[in-house]
Formats: C-alpha cells, sequence, structure tokens
C-alpha cells in the first residue's frame, strides 16, 4: 500500500474540525491527527471553548506512541496559557518529531510563535498543507484576527424575478423544507443574527436555531448544537422594539442596538422583557453606525460570523457600505412581478455603478437552489 | 459481450437525430439504426426538409443486409406520400423483420398509420422505447402537431437581483461570451425570434444567427447552419418600424406584424426596405392578438419553435396570456439595483396570484449561469 500523503492526512484532520463547525465558538474549528510509521495513533478535534483542543486530544489518544510520531493540525498550535495550557509545549513534551500545520493562526497571541517555539524544540515544522481549506474552515475567526470584524453573509429569499415579497409586503416563507433546513444550520453555525426591528415588527422574527428542523448532522447532537443559541441582534434606532416581541422570550440573549442618547420610557421596560440594550454612535443618516456595530461584535462578543437575515432596506445599506462578505440567496421556483418588493434597495443609476460579484455555487436544496455569491471588492 | 439492449440502439438513434437541431426545420429531426444479428448494418438521420430521411439513408447504409434486420427510429415512420417517398414502404420492402419506434407521430398525416401499414405487412412493431427523450427532442415540432401552435421559449439576461437594464434603458449585454454562444445556437435552432419594435428602435437588434458566434458543432458546419436565418418578427401594433432598422439589411426575412386596418403611409416604404408585413386582429388591449399570431406562425411559416428576445412589456404578457413554454434566463454575476428595469411585468398584488415554475436546470457558462424554468400550468 502506498504511504499516505501529507495531503491526505490532514484532509483528515480537517474533516475532523468540521465536527466542531456548530460548536467551538469564539474559538476555531481545530482538528489533528497523529502519524506514526505510516499509522494513526491518534486524533481530535476541538468540541467547545474551555475544553480541550484538538491536540490533547489526539495526544492522550496516542497515549505511549507520541514519540518520534507527525502530528497534522488544521491551524498553527497555540503558544499562550488560555483556559487550556499551550499545545506547542504540549507536542514537544510528547516528544513528536515533526508538526505539519495547514495554516499560521493570525489570531496575535500566536501569530507564528508556536511554530518557533516548537522549531527551538528540535521538532520539524511544515506549514501550508491544505492552506486554503483551512481558510475557509475558519473565514469568520480569521478575519476577526485580520480585521477585527466578523464576516457578514447576508441570507435572502427571492423569487427567480428577484422579488422578496408582494407590494403590499405580504410575503410567506416562499422556499421548502431543504432550504429551510440549511438557513437552520447556518444560523446554528453562526454567532449572531443581525436584523432590523421591522423584521420583529412585522414578522415577528424569533431569529432561534430549533433543534428540530436542523436534520442528522454527523457526530453531533442537535440538541447540544441548539443549546447555544445565536446572539440575536436587532438595529433599533429609535427603540420601537416590541415588548411582547417572540424572540425575547427565547432561549438566549436578545441584544437591542439603539443609537447613543437616545432618551425613551421604554428602555427599562424593554430591558425588563428580556432585552439588552447597547449604544452606539449614529452613522451618517442618523442611524446606528453599521461598521462600529460590527467592530463591537467582533470586540465585545467574539463574534465570527454574523448572518444578516433582514429586508431590502438594511440589506441594502449594508452592501452599500461594504460589509458584505457574502450572499447566500435562496432562489424559490416562482414569479411574483414587477411591482413585488426588491432583493436589496440600491439606487443605482448608470452601469458603470453596477455592482460585480462572484458566484461561488449554485445548487438545489429540494425545489429551490441557493446561490453563494461574494461582492467582487 | 452482452447484445446491445432496445434502449442502447434507440439512444445511438436519438444521438443521430441530434445531428439534425440546426437544419430539419420545418420537420422533426429524426435518427434511424439498422442492426442485424446484433451488429450494426446502416444508420442515418434527418439533414434538411426536401432531403431524404433518417429510414432511407439507413437502409441505402445497409445494402443488401437490410432482410431480417430490426430498425430503431427515433419517430415513427411516415405513412404519406411527401417530398419523399413513404418510410414504411420503403421499411417493408427491405424486408425489415421488426421495428423499434420511440414514439408515434402525432402528425396527423401519421398518427400510427405508418405502425399499421407495417404490422399489416407483418413486421413486429413496439413502440415507446426511450419515448421522453424522443418528444424532448422535437418538443416544438409535436406542439405544432398536436396544439397547432410554436414552442415558445423566453430568453432574458438578468443580474442576480433579476434586472435587465438601468432606470434610464440603459444596458448593455450583461453577460460573457458563453452565455452569448449559447443564445447564437438557441437562435439557430428556432424557426423564429419574436420581439417588439421597442427592440429595434431602441437596441437596432439584428437578430441572426452569425456563425462565427457559434462555436464548433459536432457533425455540421457553422455555416451550413447561418444559411438558413430564423424568420425574424416584429410586433409593432401601429407601424413605427424603422426603415433603416439593422435586421431589414441582414440575410433572412423580417414580418412586421401590425394590427389588421392600420393605415400608414410608412407600409410601402417598410416593403420597399425589406420587410414583409402581417395584419392581423387586435386583442383586448388594442395591440396585435398574441395567440393568433402564433396560430400563423404555426399554420403559414410551419414554426416548431419560437424564440422571444424581448423587453419586461412583451415578456410579462407573453406570460400573462400563459404562452410561454420555457423561460431561459442567463443570470450574470452582478446586482443593478432596485430602480432598475424588471425581468417581467406582471402586477400582481398577493402571494396567491403568484406564478409557479419548475425549474428544470441551473448550470454554469463561464461566468454566467443559464436557468431553464417552465411555468407550472
Amino acid at each position: 500500500m502506498m504511504p499516505m500523503s501529507d495531503e491526505a492526512w490532514m484532509a483528515r484532520a480537517l474533516r475532523l474540525a468540521e465536527r466542531g463547525r456548530y460548536t467551538t465558538m469564539p474559538n476555531p474549528r481545530v482538528g489533528c491527527v497523529l502519524v506514526k510509521d505510516g499509522a494513526l495513533v491518534g486524533e481530535g478535534f476541538h468540541m467547545r471553548s474551555g475544553e480541550a483542543h484538538a491536540e490533547i486530544h489526539a495526544l492522550a489518544e496516542a497515549g505511549d506512541k507520541t514519540g518520534g510520531a507527525t502530528a497534522y493540525v488544521t491551524l498553527e498550535p497555540c503558544s499562550h496559557q488560555g483556559r487550556t495550557g499551550p499545545c506547542c509545549e504540549a507536542l514537544i513534551q510528547a516528544g513528536v518529531a515533526r508538526v505539519v500545520v495547514a495554516m499560521q493562526d493570525p489570531n496575535p497571541l500566536v501569530a507564528g510563535r508556536g511554530i518557533e517555539r516548537m522549531r527551538a524544540a528540535g521538532i520539524q515544522v511544515d506549514v501550508g498543507i491544505l492552506e486554503e481549506d483551512a481558510w475557509a474552515l475558519n473565514a469568520g475567526f480569521l478575519l476577526r484576527m485580520v480585521q477585527g470584524r466578523p464576516r457578514i453573509r447576508l441570507k435572502m429569499a427571492m423569487s427567480l424575478d428577484g422579488r422578496t415579497a408582494m407590494p403590499s409586503g405580504e410575503s410567506q416563507w416562499i422556499t421548502g423544507p431543504e432550504a429551510r433546513r440549511d438557513v437552520q444550520r447556518l444560523r446554528a453555525e453562526s454567532c449572531a443574527i443581525l436584523t432590523g426591528v421591522d423584521s420583529i415588527i412585522f414578522d415577528n422574527a424569533r431569529l432561534t436555531v430549533r433543534p428540530e428542523q436542523l436534520g442528522e448532522i454527523e457526530g453531533v447532537s442537535v440538541e447540544a448544537i441548539a443549546a447555544r443559541q445565536p446572539l440575536r441582534v436587532i438595529l433599533d434606532s429609535t427603540l420601537r422594539m416590541p415588548l411582547a416581541a417572540a424572540c425575547l422570550v427565547e432561549p438566549g440573549r436578545t441584544l437591542v442596538v439603539t443609537v447613543a442618547g437616545i432618551q425613551s420610557a421604554r428602555w427599562a421596560k424593554l430591558e425588563q422583557a428580556g432585552a439588552e440594550i447597547l449604544e452606539l454612535p449614529a452613522g451618517e443618516d442618523g442611524r446606528v453606525d453599521l461598521a462600529a456595530l460590527l467592530s463591537w461584535l467582533a470586540e465585545h462578543e467574539q463574534c465570527n460570523d454574523v448572518l444578516v437575515e433582514t429586508g431590502a432596506t438594511l440589506a441594502g445599506a449594508m452592501m452599500d457600505a461594504g460589509l458584505v462578505d457574502e450572499l447566500r440567496l435562496y432562489l424559490a421556483p416562482t414569479l411574483l412581478g414587477s411591482e413585488a418588493r426588491p432583493l436589496l434597495n440600491l439606487g443605482l443609476e448608470r452601469m458603470d455603478q453596477q455592482r460585480p460579484l462572484d458566484i461561488l455555487d449554485i445548487r438545489a436544496f429540494g425545489k429551490d437552489w441557493r446561490i453563494l455569491a461574494r461582492p467582487v471588492r
């Protein structure tokens, strides 16, 4: 039998890391595989913040077979004393001979130091195997580390003619159960869900992860996933949030974001009803400054991935501000007509103002289709 | 070696028939394979109206090996004396023992009579092998035979937010070369291209097949394809057709369709400029009755497939009248914004008026994507 390549072992480590997709946040998803004499001797992945890192699981499984082994890790092992000890020390102590790292960790607390320490201890360290896949696995976390803001994914459901609701605002969930399940999973892998207060006022959106709608997910129970509800973030510049909003009594937290200095008798009542209220500076339009909000969510809530589920106005404003990293459009097989509500409020006048996109993927979900696209920067 | 199944031989006959895709109209595309003792002895396809049918080519190729052979034909062999002799007689004369027919020909001149005559002559005839594929190959021809109207395919290019041009009407071909090539092929397989006079006035559309844009097509020269230009049909209820329209001097015919009884000094000038003019009754809205036009095109021009390339108004009217059989949307990776022109003028007000579609296929053409959809009837 041919010995397995570095890429094949790293692919296995990446698949392990995948199993933390819905639970590691705010930490990154990481997998580790230990190989000795061409054979697997231990493997593990990071499951949840505060619990052991992938490397520690893999070393424990390998027991006394770690000496001279090669470790494949999807992200540079940490060098700092967090809630768990530094993983690079554990690998050194275990006598590992070689460490293959998919990518360096841009986290300023690590940033190459883990690699340096292992090299200083005489370990051969190779960096950059399946780096692109490793990056994709933690795109939100990495964006937060590098730019100090979460990754923003904008999800919308539209008809084939690009419409989301009838002219009156009448709407219904136009997509089917497969698309809805995909949205539930998208929520479950997000740290926060962002919407405007109108979605609460008009649709009484709950913005929750419902375990019974997640379908079966390999290696994790859906109840464990739904035990963590994404932070609900409601943009509400004039504090119109209804006290009876359904989301206020759901498990998890609801953060109502308003402009600094607002005076409202409803403030105390909203807090009593279960909301947390955050004041942020207003942007030029008098509404909450969106870029400031995203920085705040990265810094204070350690949000890696924020899912925006909203109407054409806020969605258009996010696009206009250049804050959308990915569009996730669910295309329903129907026409709603030229009077129906548009996808994004974007008042472009000339062809040279058009917003080019890269379409990354289109695939069927039941009778609907999902389009993944990214604004060309 | 396993003997080939009826389905496998019929699939070969269907692939042969495909080679007539751009040239047989108004005739159907037909392929024929002759098999004796499990081996291919002759095959052929229909290339062009007035030339030999598929069966005749196959029999000629088989020479003296036709006695006792099995013939696979994608459409019931004709029983009438057209420009060529009836094929079922030729098969009988050649001593063929068995004929496998993908589907009965609904052409009233045939309609089971070919099958009957062969059976009466002692040939075993089996009908209904790969019938669905055989139907798809000639959907336009079959619709004309069954319903007396052509198949209508509506082609549009739109942005990801369902828009076709800027609010001013400013537009440019938003899709890339691969999508354009596909549109050229779609034109080449259509009997006529239908548009509104505004497309001529504002875009000076030529509506021609350009051989250099067809790309390579197996088994046929692009020059042979472009030698037949689809009939250009311009809806023009008030005779506004510009005398200097580019399409009037292109190879092929241009038919300007106006409402009966219109008086215009431009009539004679238009004819002089190269147009043919057709008067048809007006519909309720005072414009040319669309259903009447389609019947006329089926009856007088033997149009199997009509391609509609037009703006939101005519496209919406065609949808509203239930005359669209297939939507072919080219999706460009861009956003044109909420002020841009809609895909279809359809003034729907309530969700229960929405127009459900079946999305049949979505695939990439370069950076664009093509969506095939069919209105749910």
